[in-house]
């Protein structure tokens, strides 16, 4: 991966976020502990904790409490990340063997337990009562968003179901860390308010981002077959410009009608299809204008490292890849 | 059950902590709060809320905050249930079945952390940042103990561990909710303290009485095979007592040696060997030990029904079942 710059004023932060991760678990059971430095060293970028920092000092919020900060949002993000693959059974993550692929699932269930236990301590450590809440409502937001989709029949063609899956299963995490590095801020509540906003946008555009990789990154580099939401029936961003443009392809019929398992074929095919279309541009022009809403919620923002920092960050985030 | 009479003083609280425990998913998927529902109506005897709601009341407490701690406690109670079950397979909880009896893993899964969030939640909402930090040491405690158990050697004697095991499990959160009571109550740091170690005694009697209960109990009232610990390996307070009084019986070789699972004959003669003997009594003995430090602990509390309760429910601890 090449350095990108929005990292650097917030280099040497990055480092103490990282101790205060590792140590996490040095008075638990030194399985846990080996277990917490394996999760922590899979080649995770660090965004959400480096979105935290840039928010914090371009506000002028404490060190120790932005440090704190950081570290609960990162941890907080892993704990979600056990669970998941769990779930998903996934075996790799970024080209790593995940918890589950060599432990048994009682000890992966148990280490997202512990780390989400952790996490709630730190945030607890901010000494700040509004930002736990908002720690704690997060974490029900992305729980129930999972749970929702885990519930839900494949094939389902809505833009809001859409929405509202990626808002809790990516923005609301980018949210709340913007957000709460304001709140611990000098700051007033419309500044607050503001970064809430800059979140939002933020972590929407990278889920419609991601989404959008799924069907043009090549295998190796995402680590998945292309287009493997679709080809599990689920109707990401670029589908739906798809579905809304070419609503008679007959693949679409096998989509909708929940056969997508019965007739890989068609949904590989299908796949193609979306890949050729302009949806991919059409999905991408919308997280583009997402980037653009974020950008001006910076406009009045303090100057600095950290506010280009941060307009670097944004718009890495939508031109990741491409 | 006959109805006891440590619940009558806290009787309404009671219904209101309930009330709040139901609300918790309302705004979540209706599976969800169908989950919710099943789980708060298996039977639980809302043993820790008693215990956080009498505590509270003697000392003071405002009334919204202590039935905000009590159903806060329940809920994380519960929440480890879930993953509990989970974990061993288990496919009934006091006669009823467990979640993921009728659920699939992915969904408990998330149903535990969902509650988690909840819980944590309610705990900010007491607007008390010290105990909001307890709340999280104490989940991590109970998860570490848990990890640490499943990572371990069966058929280890060992008092000290056996020791820090049943204060994970089951000590830490009746230690936290007797201090949590008292934190957010008009009382000093050594009353704090007093009844931090009030709730120790008691959790720590409970766990010893349970585990002489899974001796000395009816399958059927149980739910489990008699002595189901001593068959699994796990060796508890009788079976210590017994050890140090029959060092030579042949048959604990078999244990010590971690060929339990291999000589299950050997075990259930063990296990009747450990109920026939004065280990029981022993134990039993231990666990009153308990109880009477914690009736100590009381000793200079606030006068009233509230402190006649609690003395009511440390006997009853002791006493159920005998």
């Amino acid at each position: 991966m090449i350095a990108q710059s929005f990292f650097a004023p917030v280099q040497r932060e990055l480092q103490e976020v990282e101790a205060l991760l590792h140590c996490q678990a040095n008075d638990a059971h030194p399985d846990l502990c080996a277990a917490l430095d394996h999760l922590l060293s899979s080649g995770g970028k660090r965004i959400r904790p480096t979105l935290g920092l840039l928010c914090g000092r371009m506000l002028g919020a404490p060190h120790d409490k932005i440090i704190i900060l950081a570290a609960a949002v990162e941890l907080l993000h892993t704990a979600t990340l056990v669970h998941d693959d769990l779930i998903d059974g996934a075996l790799l993550r970024r080209g790593i063997p995940t918890l589950n692929a060599q432990w048994s699932p009682p000890a992966t269930v148990l280490t997202g337990d512990f780390l989400f236990a952790r996490a709630a301590k730190l945030a607890a450590e901010t000494d700040h009562l509004a930002l736990m809440k908002l720690f704690a409502d997060t974490l029900a937001t992305i729980v129930n968003g999972e749970l929702t989709q885990l519930f839900q029949a494949r094939g389902l063609v809505s833009r809001e179901n859409y929405y509202q899956r990626i808002y809790a299963k990516t923005a609301s995490l980018m949210e709340m860390t913007a957000r709460a590095a304001a709140m611990i801020s000098p700051v007033d509540e419309a500044i607050v308010e503001t970064m809430r906003q800059f979140g939002y946008e933020l972590g929407m555009a990278f889920q419609m981002v991601d989404d959008i990789l799924d069907f043009t990154g090549e295998q190796a580099e995402v680590g998945k077959p292309v287009g493997s939401d679709l080809l599990q029936g689920l109707i990401t961003l670029p589908t739906l410009y798809y579905i809304e443009t070419h609503p008679d392809d007959p693949d679409l019929n096998i989509l909708l009608e929940g056969e997508y398992s019965a007739e890989p074929q068609h949904m590989e095919r299908l796949v193609q299809s979306v890949r050729a279309s302009q949806a991919i541009d059409q999905a991408l022009s919308e997280a583009r204008q997402s980037i653009e809403r974020a950008l001006a919620c910076l406009a009045n923002m303090p100057a600095g490292a950290e506010h280009q920092a941060l307009q670097a960050l944004a718009n890495y985030i939508v031109d990741r890849h491409f």
